[in-house]
């Protein structure tokens, strides 16, 4: 029987495709404030009243930017990917595009009283699921040592995969912090991203020397 | 005479393009409820109504994702293009970059009585579209051995037409089901593009030896 | 003095982008009909009423798709580009970003009476402006035989540019056309855009060994 | 201890998309006249009211294309790529994919009395963020020798570091001047991004012999 493997230049290329379209498509949700507005209030003062679309905006930006960072990071690991992979990778990306949408969620509902924690659990929902999706990826890409280049690690790779498990129960944790909170939760998926940015050991990044040393 | 040939790499980077923007759009279509809406019945239940628009999203986003899974199984296999391929690809493009619309279409009307059996049809004759355009593309590819990589298999090539018209059979069928029951008709959707999902010899898959094996 | 050159792979990238982002984008201009506009007449019929909007769909997307193909033929052709060509082809990626300003104009404003001979005027005045661009970045292309693969032939690339002039004509004609019939001279657009679909020696096109032959 | 550095392949194609994506974004603010508006005053006219809309896409167009030129010439001395230039680079990104934001702003306040002068302000202060983002990516990238080409002069690099610190002083500059004339700001704008199409020696390229001489 055949098998079809295949380089992971195209996959690579239409995610980094999507991710580049889910971040910048972020921006179609900073309102301009309506004339009616900024002759009541001033342009500044109507401009200072949408923080919560900034901070919402920041973080997800961020939080794609990161998944970018990783997702490339864990393919420069790949040497060739199968079906399977393109299923869990697309499982991902479907997680990534929809980001948008909890995010305009969260920007109009982050200060609107009890309607706040739906708003908040529907975007950590959201991350959770990214969560998931990543440890799936991962298992995929490492059930078959054929796919991933011949210098990775097997023993770091068990202990990438326990490291995403902690990240996910962060983010299981942020869903019951949204009844709490709103502006809180979305606070500390801010904090968890930069966390991951500053992360000396990514969680998914195996041993591995570099090419130049 | 001389003839124009060229690498396939630009197209499918083009490709690639209109597919992650498209299968990215889809998320513009994920309406925000109103703040009034909200009010009246609560967020969470504003967001469960909207249940026709996630699912309409999700049945999209498989099928635009299986078709740029398959168009990267296709291209796998292919050399060269000229440019009645360049534009047999445009008429496949032109159907996927439609698809955010009849998916609009329906998750406003999918519950709206007699009109949903309009907008049922309308989507259901987007995919029969694009079938049909898909078809076009291999029988274009495969007019000319030169075009493709030299371990291609010419039997398999055939098969796997008559496969396609089977696929466009069921399509075709689900515009008849459109009038009968448009929920019905996006669940067929949902359930044909799983199908290709786990099919183990994918319509446009021709026998080849894997490079790792 | 030095120099700067540079591969065609990054101008190619982005361009690629471009006219991925410009031809999908087009399809937000699809506008479902309202709730209310179905319930007076039906959705078949409402949908039926936005023929005007689909017609400039298809053409624009014929003609980006185009000028994609050529986009693609002429870079193939070329080795090395400098600031000069980055500029030009950036003045050319501003009209094709354009383009769907105008196809939005002209959907509305097609049926509309006096309106229709200023929308059709400006969507003319476009495909000039993409006309002129074209021979442009054709100009400061073949300015410098060193940014061309060698095996081009400089006589076909001054017939190139003389096949250019005759295609802006009949631009600049379709402007005039636009203040008799709105309508007509979309048809026309469309027209000039199938004939440069088959046209057998594309105008960018030069005299050229396959590497097949 | 290990160092996790890659190739600049995948970082460029992200860069590209997400500057591909947010100078055709630009597009969707140019709005088409309603129905009313057009009955009112004619078609014509009401299109040319919008003159602000138009001045502000071009200025913007201009901008992100210029940035993407001078990326292009950045990266094109850059060999490896290690995570601080991926979160530079994402930082840069981010004031990229943000640039439709004050474009429409300004677009809708450029003749607004006093809200013009706000607008103009973000506006200006969106380029003074750019400009700093650019000038960290360049001190990020040049921080280790390593990272780039074996022919870049590290002279030359800190020369343009330097030319990187005036621009951002004329930047600043912009953003008191929008206090006072909010269309003379971005004239100015203009006029930067012009002559930073035309620079002879580009703030960001070293000392270098080109590959044809």
């Amino acid at each position: 029987m055949t098998r079809r493997v295949m380089g992971s230049g195209r996959l690579e290329a239409f995610s980094d495709g999507v991710f580049a379209i889910a971040i910048t498509l972020l921006v179609l949700d900073l309102v301009v404030p309506s004339r009616q507005e900024a002759a009541e209030q001033g342009l500044a003062h109507a401009l200072g009243q949408e923080w919560p679309a900034y901070f919402a905006y920041l973080v997800s930006f961020l939080i794609i930017g990161i998944i970018w960072v990783n997702h490339h990071t864990v393919f420069d690991k790949v040497r060739l990917v199968d079906r399977p992979v393109l299923f869990a990778n697309l499982a991902l990306l479907l997680v990534v595009s929809l980001i948008p949408f909890p995010t305009r969620l969260l920007a109009e509902y982050l200060t609107a009283g009890s309607d706040s924690h739906v708003a908040a659990a529907v975007y950590s929902a959201t991350m959770l699921a990214m969560g998931l999706a990543y440890a799936t990826l991962w298992l995929v890409l490492t059930r078959d040592a054929k796919l991933l280049h011949e210098d990775v690690d097997p023993r770091a790779s068990r202990l990438a995969l326990r490291r995403f498990g902690v990240g996910n129960v962060f983010y299981l944790a942020t869903i019951g912090l949204s009844f709490v909170n709103a502006t809180a939760t979305l606070a500390v998926h801010a904090a968890l991203a930069i966390y991951y940015c500053f992360d000396q050991l990514p969680l998914v990044t195996l041993a591995r020397k570099a090419p130049t040393e």
